[in-house]
């Protein structure tokens, strides 16, 4: 068993695909954890930016929700409409680029891009947030555990969409029940109470307000909340990888998760109210994350409590996991339509897109590190990817409509329109509020993004005009290949690339470059013993020996100087530059050889004659050939 | 002008090369950073652990430097012979490998290595010190700076040798002249003031005596000051890179460095005893260090305090140059002897073995790294390789000697094997005192290393032996080649590569992989008109066209499997697969093509059937071929 295969999974067979689809069991887990998860950092958000006002910024906290869980609704209508118009998925970007152009669709794909590395990052920050609310020592800790947990995820991923699921079905499922257990014993306390509970443990003290609520203040406060709503559009996105029938099993899915998160919502805005827990200054000693404060209020810091930390802990973290899910699906549709490298549109091991989890993983990481792992320094970034992703498609969705007329389209139109509307106006708000605190980096990164595109689809279409033909092929302008062999020794693997020669070509010259006094004496020596002989017996044209001094050791500079020099020669011939490497079983022997056969190849092209090509013949060590 | 020009300078003609010889005046710099920086951190080393017995400690810094001068005179003489003896250099390598077996010389190289590594590692962390003891508020930066400056003189290395000389001209000869002036004149003014000169500016005050003086502290003490030895070995190692006479220049060289060194120790242990400066507690605020508070305390913090200051950050962190200067060259020596990867043995751009250096800045970094950039904590894992060096070194020319009985023989036999004898007991004595704080490190990877070497020798030998022939080639037995050429449509590369194929066979299988409904269906219908009608009006055998279903949309395995099938099928012939590739101007184009080839390629081969060859035909992008 390799290393790979350990840490990634055997390789899947291809008749294993099927069996990677999924229900809505373990779909709301695969697309369901971004979105659900948000409410562990999104109503977080909104109380840091009311810490300033003191007590009183508590009584906003339920107009904010309210006015985050209306636009969810809106939101969620609109997708609805559109996992049915498009079973095919492909979310955001799918539908801007069909009803609003190839530009719209570009711009939906770099804001979503974006919005999951954002969700990698938020996500496993948060998490990390959760457990050292539970273990205050770990607090200096954040990042390196940021980092580790990035590499698991990573890791996993790798290894397959289905395991992948599988391993978030058991946390996904306790941490809605627990926050809905915490979340139902706080309401029933406070309702038995009238409204005014006694914290089991205390939360912290709410700090002296330093400031007065200003418009400004309560609508940073719900830009910040609207993180709350990222993560919607994944079920759209993933339709194609749900069981049939996809369209309604996506819709159920989608129900399904968006219930569980406006209840969770209002619950949580409801009992900080009630039991006044605000959030605690990030990043700073003393730290301690809103829902820790609020289980413990509600149920006391005992085994419940560390079960539902727990399990916020997991889930946030993996959260992460439905950005690995869609983001490489992402960049494969983007691929498919030349706008990624077409690499990213292969399949790697285990069925999924190697490329993409790595990429993922990287940027996230490169963010994490930047901002040290503190959640409350990447939500400013956060949201307006998503807002902009959602506008896009929801404008899509009533060119849709208007191209298709029928029975009710009216009526999507106008759901459609205002979603499109009331997301576009979301997205100018977090803009303007956040844009000083980091806002500003994504409005530069999303067109960089899309002039990148661009660019790699021109490129590609150059290439294909210029690849391209109509034409049939003429194959009497084509001679005979000249055949340059350059060799270090005679020796077995030597003789295997020489007998392969002969049979490409006549003319062949073998190239010894000889660095020290004696290197090639045998070759020369005993050349017509070795090969003349040989040749002449079979009635084949006799190879040359060119012997070739190299006063500064340089071996494949010579070669190379050859192979252009007979080019350049021979115009209308092609050359063959046959290039003998040993090819070991085991991996770790990989840096033994071969080195040199590869940076000559890469300099035979990058210096580049057009009639010269590269035929490597591989000797297989232990394998005696 | 490309990106790797402007970072590492244009590669250099081969004609260029003898001008990278150097004479004594560069050489000194060159070779002696190491050693003279020594004088930055050795004394400061002893004198730390020297903390503890308070004011009574800096009693015992002068029998201690008293030590440390006579083992260095011993091993200067040691290493004149040496030099004499062998003009080629190599050191203490080629030294204890030629007189003393492939073991002994396998154990020098693996001891010198770790020993660069960490010359690299002490020398830019002893130099920040020396800048975070000028400008203390960089204190915490401590980590960064040293991975900065490690970035810096890995580039400036990659650029070449000469101009790293030319680099480090200036700073060296000004950190001796700074230091000669500033140990000058605080000797003159304590012989004036008959030993109890008044400090310019205080020394910090010593701490209060927590233990007594034991041998073990002492002990201790000495084997830490060693390290001001290091580096010694340097222009033995060099020989080959000075200007004719070789061996004289750098006799002259050593001595130099050996003069300036005795001068700098002697005098820095005799000022530090009598302005009373003692270390200061590593890596905690307040540090300052030895020579800071020296040259403070005998001219003040005015002007020249901070161009001394300057002259020794730059020289202490240059200093790690010189194992970037020898580093390599050892690589190559021992890839030459097949105990690391050949491609170590080969030249990169500029004339200096690139991948060496490398290897030698990632190991550095990996260290400063885990050690936090702290000098004090790299020292206990310091000192023993370069002393098992100098033992076995000098233990082999004792024994050369023996064969080569002659005019002086007995007497040199006599000066190298004292010199083996003193050496061999310090690297007890730093084994023994260092053992639990750090020198277990370096004694369980000195023999991990020499195991390395054997396992990557035996591979070669093996591998040689299985490629060894002494028979004449056999013509007859080789046949022609059957093709298989993968197309993805039909266009000018893959006429360019179909043309090619047919020079090299008549038996030639285009695949075409199906993975959407439309693909290939122009290359189906039109087969005839594009391919076979001209093969036929060429009078030569018709390619025959197969196109293969792919539903799970994998491009690359159905290849693989037909030319696997096929050289099943053919166990007498070879197989090539002609791969054809665009060949990008520009290399930010590179990730947009031939990652499919490169991976074809590789699955060929770890597929692996002998008789399957690739050949990559490239159409240049831009050139139209």
């Amino acid at each position: 068993m390799s290393l790979s295969d350990l840490l990634l999974g055997k390789p899947l067979k291809s008749s294993d695909e099927r069996a990677e689809c999924i229900g809505p069991v373990t779909g709301v887990p695969i697309f369901g954890l971004d979105a659900l998860s948000s409410a562990g950092y999104g109503p977080e958000a909104a109380l840091t930016l009311l810490i300033s006002l003191g007590a009183a910024g508590l009584h906003f906290i339920l107009p904010i929700t309210a006015a985050i869980i209306v636009l969810l609704t809106i939101v969620y209508f609109s997708y609805r409409q559109t996992i049915a118009a498009y079973p095919g998925g492909g979310g955001s970007y799918t539908v801007a680029r069909e009803n609003l152009g190839v530009t719209a669709g570009q711009l939906a794909a770099a804001a979503l891009m974006i919005d999951y590395v954002l969700t990698v990052a938020v996500g496993i920050s948060a998490g990390v947030g959760a457990l050292v609310s539970a273990f205050p020592i770990l607090l200096r800790h954040t990042l390196e555990l940021c980092l580790a947990i990035l590499l698991l995820i990573a890791l996993i991923n790798l290894r397959g969409v289905r395991e992948a699921g599988k391993v978030f079905v058991v946390p996904t499922y306790l941490f809605v029940a627990s926050l809905g257990f915490a979340i139902s014993l706080g309401v029933a306390r406070a309702l038995l109470s009238k409204g005014h509970p006694a914290p089991v443990v205390a939360p912290h003290p709410l700090a002296q307000a330093t400031g007065i609520a200003s418009a400004w203040i309560l609508l940073q406060a719900f830009a910040s909340g609207c993180t709350a709503m990222t993560g919607v559009e994944a079920v759209s996105n993933g339709v194609r990888a749900f069981r049939e029938p996809g369209a309604k099993n996506a819709r159920l899915t989608l129900t399904i998760i968006i219930g569980i998160l406006i209840i969770l919502l209002a619950g949580i805005a409801y009992l900080s109210n009630a039991y006044h827990i605000g959030a605690t200054p990030p990043g700073q000693a003393g730290y301690e994350s809103v829902l820790s404060q609020m289980i413990a209020a509600v149920a006391g810091k005992g085994i419940f409590y560390f079960i539902a930390m727990a399990s916020i802990l997991a889930v946030l973290c993996l959260s992460a996991n439905t950005a690995f899910a869609d983001f490489p699906r992402l960049c494969q549709i983007i691929a498919n339509d030349k706008g990624l490298p077409s690499s990213l549109a292969s399949r790697g091991r285990r069925l999924v897109f190697s490329q993409g989890i790595i990429v993922l993983a990287v940027l996230s990481g490169v963010l994490l590190i930047i901002f040290g792992g503190i959640t409350d320094r990447l939500i400013p970034l956060y949201a307006v990817g998503a807002f902009l992703a959602f506008t896009l498609s929801q404008a899509g969705m009533v060119m849709h409509w208007r191209r298709h007329p029928g029975k009710g389209s009216t009526h999507s139109m106008f759901v459609n329109g205002l979603g499109a509307i009331a997301t576009l106006i979301t997205v100018c708000v977090v803009l303007i509020a956040k844009f000083v605190e980091g806002a500003w980096i994504t409005f530069l990164l999303i067109p960089a993004l899309v002039l990148m595109m661009k660019a790699i689809h021109r490129q590609y279409a150059r290439v294909g005009r210029e690849l391209a033909s109509n034409d049939p092929i003429n194959f009497t302008a084509t001679k005979p290949p000249i055949v340059i062999l350059p060799v270090a020794s005679w020796g077995k693997s030597t003789k295997k690339a020489l007998a392969i020669a002969s049979e490409l070509s006549n003319e062949i010259t073998v190239i010894h470059i000889q660095v020290g006094e004696h290197s090639g004496k045998d070759l020369e020596e005993r050349w017509n013993e070795f090969v003349v002989a040989p040749a002449q017996a079979a009635g084949i044209s006799v190879p040359e020996l060119e012997i070739r001094q190299s006063p500064y050791r340089r071996i494949l500079t010579p070669i190379v100087e050859i192979a252009l020099r007979t080019a350049k020669r021979h115009p209308d011939r092609i050359i063959a530059v046959v290039i003998p490497e040993l090819v070991e079983k085991r991996w770790y022997n990989y840096f033994l050889h071969n080195q040199r056969a590869s940076v000559l190849k890469a300099m035979l092209y990058f210096l580049g004659s057009r009639n010269i090509i590269v035929v490597n013949v591989p000797w297989y060590v232990e394998a005696g050939g």
